[in-house]
């Protein structure tokens, strides 16, 4: 297979996003069906992504004090049923079991689709004064919801996700967590994943189903569409009434704790895609890509194998992730390989060039050619070019999503914006539910988020009334 | 809480060791039960082991070039039922989902006990030709299993484990793969967990539903109960044929693959406990430990607050994981929070020990005190003492396995024992089900695994014909 070959495996991102992007999973082999309707299988190439996203996370929760633990699956049904916002958010999207072994079950017991009941039980028999607080636990795991429409990573009814459940002796220092938890995300995916996004606050009527409020973080595909790309929630105490989670606080007297929930998952790998990816496969910035260089010999020898090896553990003892590929394929085969999996620097090392003391860098965001002396530092000169390409990724999302963020003063310039090219829409807004319904009839428009520093001027631009806030309103996964 | 308080909590070893090891898993906060029957929540202590285990093992893994998936965790019926052997031995404990969202389904998907019918189904689509074999998969997940009597982290409904599915081209490599993961558990056992372990192979009676044979790795408990530690299956075609899972061989010929499984799961914790922990608390293996080393400061001062953080520094930069605890508790109640937490060492740092030059380190298996220079190379001396302390604890439960690993002759010998001190039974068997069955009919006691290089004088332990193979036998978990 040589390069022309595979990229006709792939449907053009202009011609057909939504077949491009299952291409891409399917040819760079990070995801397929299964015979569970609405399942995937999260294949190696996928799962290494996560891993690595897992890996990096995990560590900035714990250098922020929070601790990992694991509740069960099962949530029974009353215990689901105690929080009214909750259960009337979640009920007609879980699954249920209902038989254990041969036996009906006397209760039901749904699969978790979020866990903030489980904590809160947990918390309420764990907690007991002010010096139990605050607790700062996060758990991975998987998660069901029974969605009608499915896509692979992007909405399917199970995923990977972890779950951040903090609790806390003041609504301060909870309100503090929310946002800290929200500036982990926002930093993640601005400077690992190279995805500009945009912190705000979700409307009322978009709030996670029992928050009082719901800080989120936004990302624009490259078609315009938007993504919700990690929330951060501040319950305050209305979980620990619901539960009846109390604490004995300073001064003596029972008081109910206030919590906070946050939470990414597996989606993060869509966001990727839809971000970064084109037509020759997988684009993945540096920071995030499992394998970050693929060595590949161009001919035999000792001359080739000896340099292979060489750079290879150059590279490794510089922590960069490498590999050679030596398999009985044709380099043609290996360098489309390396594109469709989104290597980001393909390293071809062949016995002319090297009589001619040169080796050649190729960097797959941009499909460049670098030529370099045979000889050089190979491990800095790869560090470089790593951190110019992440660099450059950032910047060349950042310029697709300016030039898909508009600005709206009514409906009819909604209207005209949507069905050209969607992207965000900046527009003031009232603050009434009817006018977002309304702004929604308009091929599904959105609230995005709040975004509370910032101020255009105008009216609503639905009712044309005062305007209390700046919105960005967009399409959605 | 001094010392003695803390104790107090624990029922001793030797009187109850059923309620000593529920005492353990409270009083170190590893786990507690939750609101679903048979399903614990595993806090925060107990998951630190978890994922010290999980980053052992799965380096372990990828070395030997495993990578990792997911598959869903709904298997539909129909699908569980191909293979007969499989669903047999698990449809009496399986937990059936039969409603998503507000509708009945149309079939009905249980939550999977194991994953080999979805890892079939997944390779029957993705493995064509020989090229595209090996498969060595792995995924780290959590499997229900619908247990009438449970307890923490020994038998519970959920659990979480690693399961690896690899499929071969050979009967020989798919046989070498049972038998190198088995290696890997017995090391990591042996080596990691200071568990002392016997590696064989389970009878067909008590092999893994479905497999041709099983491999299994097998500890003894301090009370003299075994627990097996560690599997390997060899399917060889059966799962390929049930599932129809062919590759075209070397010889353009349709063959069926053949394929294995292995796991570990997370009652390695509860073996950890069990083989190692005593009257004070918990007693972790210092490779084990999440936090290896606690420092505590005795009265305030600059001179002790310096001295600490030095401490801390030299370790942390030796990559000893180590703790000040600044907390505002007495240094009483600190000392009984690393006894009970089995934080291996633990460092005392007081002010007037400094002016001695002295600072006292605590060892947590035989609770031995150490006085050393407070200007000594403080990294080296605790490396080499966690280490000493490592081969100390294995020798102890080697020594204690040996005094509680007995021969038997006869079914007298072996009720005897039983009846006075359980532990493993050597003992020759003819190979009959009918005298394995009639072995269990005394208090329970079941074939452990076959070891086929040692042989004692004798005929079956039961029927008293000529025996075919050494037995170890044992009471079980």
């Amino acid at each position: 297979m040589d390069e022309k070959k595979e990229n006709k495996l792939i449907t053009s991102r202009d011609k057909d996003f939504a077949k491009w992007y299952t291409d891409i999973v399917r040819v760079a082999r990070l995801a397929d069906y299964s015979s569970v309707k609405g399942c995937i299988v999260i294949e190696p190439n996928g799962y290494a992504i996560w891993e690595k996203m897992q890996a990096i996370l995990d560590k900035e929760f714990k250098k922020l004090g929070h601790v990992n633990c694991q509740m069960p699956l099962l949530i029974p049904e009353n215990l689901l049923k105690k929080e009214t916002d909750l259960v009337e958010g979640f009920a007609p999207e879980v699954a249920w079991v209902t038989k254990g072994g041969e036996k009906n079950l006397e209760e039901n017991l749904c699969i978790r689709p979020t866990s903030e009941t489980l904590f809160c039980d947990y918390y309420k028999t764990h907690i007991k004064s002010h010096r139990d607080l605050p607790k700062l636990y996060n758990q991975w795991c998987n998660v069901l919801r029974w969605e009608k429409e499915t896509r692979p990573f992007l909405r399917s009814r199970e995923f990977l996700w972890q779950e951040g459940h903090t609790i806390h002796k003041t609504e301060e220092e909870a309100k503090q967590e929310t946002d800290k938890m929200m500036e982990v995300y926002h930093w993640f995916h601005n400077e690992v994943l190279a995805i500009p996004s945009i912190r705000g606050r979700k409307t009322e009527k978009e709030k996670f189903a029992g928050a009082e409020y719901t800080l989120t973080n936004e990302a624009l595909m490259y078609n315009g569409v938007a993504l919700q790309s990690g929330t951060s929630h501040y319950f305050g105490q209305k979980f620990s009434k619901a539960y009846d989670v109390k604490f004995t606080n300073k001064d003596n007297k029972d008081e109910y704790a206030y919590q906070t929930s946050w939470g990414t998952t597996t989606r993060m790998i869509g966001a990727l895609i839809m971000v970064h990816s084109d037509d020759y496969g997988l684009v993945l910035p540096p920071r995030i890509a499992p394998k970050q260089v693929a060595i590949i010999p161009i001919g035999n020898g000792e001359e080739v194998d000896n340099k292979t090896k060489e750079i290879e553990d150059a590279l490794i003892k510089a922590e960069i992730s490498t590999y050679i590929d030596n398999s009985d394929k044709s380099p043609g085969f290996k360098f489309a390989d390396t594109e469709v999996n989104g290597i980001p620097l393909r390293i071809e090392v062949g016995k002319r060039d090297l009589q001619d003391k040169k080796i050649t860098i190729a960097r797959r965001d941009t499909r460049e050619k670098i030529v370099v002396e045979s000889n050089c530092d190979i491990a800095s000169v790869v560090e470089k070019l790593l951190e110019i390409m992440q660099n450059d990724m950032y910047n060349k999302a950042l310029k697709r999503r300016d030039e898909l963020t508009f600005t709206a003063h009514n409906l009819d310039e909604v209207e005209k914006i949507l069905s050209t090219q969607p992207g965000f829409i900046k527009a003031m807004w009232c603050g009434k539910l009817s006018c977002e319904e309304k702004m929604k009839e308009i091929r599904g428009c959105k609230s995005r988020c709040i975004i509370e520093e910032e101020h255009i001027d105008g009216k609503c631009v639905v009712c044309g009334e005062k305007a209390k806030e700046l919105v960005i309103w967009g399409l959605q996964y």
